[in-house]
């Protein structure tokens, strides 16, 4: 295989189209997928892959509209009535994608989470409590942190980058970053890195807690084969960053069983591992990002470096927390 | 006057509108501007209000069309054909642009700085090399370069910010960052921050050679009367990002008439002075970009932190360095 580009690899996760960049090819495809709506508010809350939107089985709460192109989710009481309490909204939503699980529509819900991710409306409100694995079939917006574990040592900068577990639901065996979780419903960004940090990698509380905030990449992905499931599923992701200088007799270890092993790699062996498509693809978005920002990667050693910067942080179309 | 919040100050700087916030009203505000275009290139250069449009002196070089609302640069010779070698165009340019100086068409004029500064076009070439103070009467994009001087204290970070001399010829009295300027055309970033800061700060190139590149702003401003000058003209910037640490014993000292003085201001002083609409508006913007990437700034400090960090990244809609 020929070695990726810094821009192959911003365009491979970042890979959906640009309004600037080709407003025709940008507007087809976002006319392609389906339209999700929750009755009662303006904003579309996420794009659904016409395959996805023609197999969500049929319900009251539903309607799928064809020739509208939309997916919107109405919930109804047994008299027919609208139902528009969070609480009963979101148990409606729960007990809908548990019989859909149950029925094997989709094969990203084998891989159920158990986990809750908020979606946004125009507010900042939380609107829904959306089981983790169902978000890529409704194309939300979901965020996460990444953190990266350097070492300064006598030959440079080296970065911790474990290999995720060959029976992870998604990316199984690809190269990952130090430490990555999702939020959940509730969670501030610091404290999900400190539960992950500690679940995954084993690190203590105390130095995890001096890691710095260092801002966030935002990208639109749309699925292939690598994620497992439905292709051509739509992920629009927040990333908040963090930074932590690790002193070099702290090595972390998989806490749960989402890696195989962590490995103390120079700056280069991270990049030859990305130019070969080692790591899963908004890792190497958030390698790309850390190599900007610590002046690794720099407009007169980069050709494609205003372009590939303007990849890490893109501004989303939905509604945000 | 009420002080400013951070998401406020990040919308004073980056104030064009958003496709993806309001597709409507962008599109009226894209349509209300002329486009700026090069016979033979199909790219829009920038965007030219109708108030510069509609008094443009009449040259053969030059056609103004106000039912399609474009002002396309072509370059002819004394016969009428088109000369497309880039030093005659430059040449036909620079005479052009001369002649309407002396005419006081344009207030922006009157700054004339006898600079030139690139316009790229789409495959990363230069096509046209424009007097610095004219670039905002076409809207192109421009580049410069910004760095953060800060001095770590028994008191914290400290920021050193000059305040811009009364006799500038944009935005006098306001204050800036320590070191900031613009990329002439054939210059390097790296170069620019290591001239600049000679120039502008008095700074040793040795030292400001240890600066570190962090990665870049960019946004979309439309100018309003503290530039001085037309209102409503659009700059669309990339500014190069750099950091230095600088040693206590190290003061910048004004070393061309740019700056009244340099202050050496705690985060907090800094703060208020932003949120006192004291800085320049693109300065503001490089220190929250400062604030969100050394964790000053964080998700669970600032409410509006999604929507402040997306916009100190925009992707602009012209061709590119």
């Amino acid at each position: 295989m020929a070695r990726l580009t810094n821009l192959e690899l911003a365009k491979d996760c970042d890979n959906f189209p640009y309004f600037s960049d080709n407003p025709q090819l940008y507007e087809a495809t976002v006319n392609d997928y389906y339209h999700f709506l929750l009755e009662g508010c303006p904003s579309v809350l996420g794009y659904v892959s016409s395959k996805v939107a023609e197999r969500f089985p049929a319900s009251r709460h539903w309607e799928i509209d064809a020739s509208k192109r939309t997916v919107t989710f109405q919930p109804r009481d047994e008299q027919g009535s609208a139902i528009s309490d969070f609480e009963s909204r979101n148990a409606i939503l729960a007990d809908y994608l548990q019989s859909v699980r149950e029925q094997r529509v989709f094969g990203v819900l084998d891989g159920w989470r158990s986990e809750k991710y908020p979606v946004y409306g125009p507010n900042k409100e939380i609107l829904l409590s959306m089981e983790r694995s169902a978000t890529p079939l409704f194309g939300v917006v979901t965020y996460g942190i990444h953190m990266t574990g350097y070492v300064k040592t006598d030959q440079g900068m080296k970065i911790w980058a474990p290999r995720r577990a060959l029976n992870k639901q998604t990316y199984p065996g690809m190269m990952d970053n130090t430490v990555a979780g999702g939020l959940t419903i509730g969670e501030l960004p610091f404290d999900c890195l400190v539960r992950e940090a500690e679940e995954e990698a084993s690190l203590p509380a105390d130095l995890v807690r001096t890691a710095k905030a260092c801002g966030t990449l935002t990208y639109f992905h749309v699925r292939d084969a690598r994620a497992l499931g439905e292709t051509g599923l739509c992920q629009p992701e927040v990333q908040y960053i963090y930074d932590l200088e690790m002193p070099p007799d702290i090595v972390p270890k998989p806490g749960d069983n989402e890696a195989i092993d962590f490995q103390l790699l120079t700056v280069e062996e991270v990049q030859t591992a990305m130019a070969n498509g080692k790591f899963k693809p908004n890792c190497a978005h958030l390698l790309l990002e850390f190599f900007v920002r610590h002046g690794i990667m720099t407009a007169e050693n980069e050709p494609d470096y205003l372009q590939i910067v303007s990849k890490l942080h893109r501004r989303l179309e939905f509604p945000m927390r």
